[in-house]
C-alpha cells in the first residue's frame, strides 16, 4: 500500500478535518439535511425552536417539549443592565457584527459557563438574548431610544421583528422570519463553525467558541453576502436597467455577491425556499421593483454564467421587505447560526482532540543574531 | 503513481493546513526560530518592541526604526473613556481571559480597522493598550481603585509592572518581563493562531482575529498551563514535599502541568532561559521554597517520566517573584503572543484562501420529517 499522503490544499479544501453528525451539505440526494432532515421540509413544517432543538438536543421535540423550551426561550430574552450600559457606549456607527461580538463576550462576563453541563443552557440564553443585544444598541445608538427588551411574541424571529419595529409584526412577516431562521441554522464545516470548533478544542467555554465565530463571520467571504446583494439590488430602479447594469459588472469582471456556492454546484437548496416568500412578501406590499429587478439579475446571471442564486440572494429582498435595515442582515444570521455553532461546539467537546496543525515554513534559513549597533 | 490520500488525523496532527515564514517550531537545530532567529539569542539578546518589530515588519529594527517604534508603541497605551466604563461592569470574579477578550472586541468598536491598509498600526494600538485593559480592570474590581493607564516605563514589561504594582518596578524585574514577552510570542500552528488564521481567511478585520485567538487560549487544554503548574507548586512547602507529592500524584495518574510538549520531544528550548531568571529572581527575594520545590519536581518528572519542563513550568515561580496573581498569568501570555497571532493574520491576508475544510458525516440517514403531532 502506498504511503499516505498529506495533502495542502489552500483552504484545507476537501481535506476531512473531523466528523459530524449535523448536517449534510451538498451530497446526492437533498442538497442540505439537519440531522437527516431535508431542510426544505424543516423550512415548510417546522418552527425555528423545533430546529433549534433538533440541533442542540438531538432529536425533533414533541409538542410537550418544544413548549418547555419555548417557555424557558421566552425567559431568556431580558439583558442585564450591565449589558444594556455596554451597548449604549457603542457608537452608532460601529459594524453591527462588532456589537454582536461584544455583546455575546461580555455577557460572557456576567453569567460564564461554568463547566460544560452548562453548555445548552447558556446556548438557549445567548438564543434568547442576541435580538436584543441587536436590538437594544441599534434603537439606541440610531433612534435614542431605551426600549424594553422583552416581548410577549412566542418565537424568535417575532420577537425580534417586535423588538426592531417597536410593534407586533404580522403573522406572514413572523412566518417569513422562522423560515429564515431555519435556512441559516446549520451548514457543516464552514468558515466561522470551523473557528467554533477549534476554539472549542482547547476546552475552552462556549461563550468563547461563539464570540470568535461571530468574527468569523464577519468576513466578507463568509457572511454579508446577502447585505452585499441589497446593495447592489437597490441600485436598479427596473429589470431593464438591472440587465443592463448585471451585464456591465459581468464585463467590467466585477464580483456579483449572493451567487454561486462553494459546495453547491447546481442549486442551494435554500433558495427556492426563501425566493418564494420573498414573492409573497413582494405582493404584500405591492412591490414592483425590487423583486423583478431581483428576478432580472438572477435570469442574466443564468443564461450569461451559469450561476445560481445562493440562499442569500432573495434573502436581501425578503429582509428589506419586512424592513429590515440592511446593516442588521448579518446579525440576524448570527441568531439563526448560533444553533449549529453551539451543536458543533458540543460535538467537539465530546470527542475533543486540541486541533493544532501543521505549516510548511516558507521562510528564511537559519540567521545569526545580529546586534542592534551593528545592523 | 498512487493517488492522494485525504488523511483526517483528529486535531489535523500532523497536516500541513497552510505556509508560514514566521517561525519553525522542533526542527533540526535551534528549537524555535523567528524569522530564523534563535529565540534564545532573542531572549538574551533583544527588547520585545524588537521582536514585534520583526514579528509585524519582517526584519530587526534599526536604532532609529526601534526607537520610533517605542515612541509610537507608547504613545498608544492609554484607554477611551468608554472602555473603562466597560471594563468598571466586569466583576471582580471574571475569568480575566474574558476581560481580554472583551476589551479586544470593544475597543474594535471604537477604533475600527477600516480596511487592511491599518492592520499594523491597529496591532500596535492593541500592544500598547493590552496592559491597560489588563490591569485597569484588575485593580478597578480587585482593589476598587481606577489607575493612570500611562507611565514613563519604556517598555510594555516595565509598564505592565507598573500599572500592576502602581510603581516604578525594578530593573531586574523589568528584564525577566522582557525575556517572557519574547518567549511567548509565536509558536507557529498553535492551535490560538490558528484560530486567528481561520477568521483572518473570511477576510474579517484584525479585532475579531484576535478577540477569536483569545477565545482559544483560554481554553485549559492551551493557555492556561502556567496558572496551573502555579497552583500545584504552592501546595508544597518543601522539596521532600513536592517529591512525595508528584509521586502520588503520578501514581494517581493526575495530569501534571507545566511537562512535555505537542511538537517538541526533548526538551522546550524555552525552558532553560526562563529557569536562568526565575532562579535570579528567586536569589533576589531570598526564596528558600518556591524555586526548590519547582525544581524538585522538574527532578522527579525526569527521573520517572523521562517529561521536561516546558515554557510554561518555571513561568510560574518568575511570575509569582515578581509579584504577579496568579490569575493574570494567561493575560501576559495575551500582551506577548498578540504579535505572532498579528502577523500570521497578516500573513494569511497576503495570500489568502477561507479555510473551509469537509467533515466526514457520521450522522443518521436522511429521514422524512415527521409532523409534530406525530411524534
Amino acid at each position: 500500500m502506498a504511503e499516505a499522503k498529506v495533502l495542502s490544499g489552500a483552504g484545507l479544501r476537501g481535506q476531512v478535518a473531523g466528523q459530524t453528525a449535523l448536517s449534510t451539505v451538498g451530497q446526492s440526494g437533498a442538497g442540505l439535511t439537519y440531522r437527516g432532515y431535508d431542510v426544505r421540509d424543516l423550512a415548510a413544517e417546522a418552527q425555528f425552536e423545533e430546529v433549534a432543538y433538533l440541533l442542540l438536543y438531538g432529536e425533533l421535540p414533541t409538542q410537550a417539549q418544544l413548549d418547555a423550551y419555548t417557555r424557558k426561550l421566552r425567559q431568556l430574552r431580558d439583558l442585564p443592565q450591565a449589558l444594556k450600559e455596554v451597548l449604549e457606549r457603542i457608537p452608532a456607527d460601529a459594524h453591527p457584527m462588532d456589537v454582536m461580538r461584544t455583546g455575546c463576550s461580555f455577557l460572557g462576563n456576567l453569567e460564564p459557563e461554568r463547566d460544560f453541563t452548562e453548555q445548552q443552557d447558556k446556548t438557549d440564553r445567548l438564543l434568547g438574548a442576541f435580538p436584543a443585544i441587536m436590538c437594544y444598541w441599534y434603537r439606541f445608538s440610531h433612534q435614542g431610544q431605551r426600549i424594553e427588551c422583552v416581548t410577549d411574541e412566542a418565537s424568535i424571529g417575532g420577537h425580534f421583528l417586535h423588538l426592531l419595529h417597536g410593534k407586533k409584526p404580522s403573522e406572514l412577516h413572523v412566518k417569513v422570519m422562522n423560515v429564515s431562521l431555519i435556512l441559516y441554522a446549520e451548514h457543516e464545516f464552514n468558515a466561522s463553525t470551523f473557528t467554533a470548533r477549534v476554539c472549542a478544542s482547547t476546552l475552552s467555554d462556549l461563550f468563547s467558541c461563539i464570540t470568535a465565530a461571530i468574527g468569523s463571520l464577519r468576513g466578507p467571504l463568509h457572511g454579508g453576502a446577502n447585505e452585499a446583494a441589497m446593495e447592489m439590488i437597490e441600485r436598479f430602479d427596473s429589470p431593464e436597467a438591472a440587465i443592463k447594469g448585471t451585464l456591465a459588472m459581468l464585463e467590467r469582471k466585477d464580483k456579483i455577491m449572493g451567487f454561486g456556492h462553494a459546495i453547491y454546484k447546481d442549486n442551494d437548496p435554500r433558495n427556492e425556499v426563501i425566493k418564494g416568500w420573498s414573492k409573497k412578501l413582494a405582493d404584500e406590499v405591492g412591490d414592483t421593483v425590487l423583486f423583478p429587478v431581483s428576478e432580472a439579475i438572477d435570469k442574466t446571471m443564468w443564461e450569461q454564467k451559469k450561476l445560481f442564486p445562493n440562499a442569500d440572494f432573495y434573502h436581501a429582498s425578503a429582509y428589506h421587505f419586512m424592513g429590515i435595515p440592511t446593516k442588521l442582515f448579518t446579525p440576524i444570521f448570527v441568531c439563526s447560526r448560533l444553533t449549529g455553532w453551539a451543536a458543533h461546539v458540543f460535538e467537539q467537546r465530546a470527542n475533543n482532540r486540541i486541533i493544532r496543525p501543521s505549516a510548511e515554513y516558507t521562510g528564511v534559513e537559519q540567521r545569526k543574531f545580529v546586534p542592534i549597533e551593528q545592523r
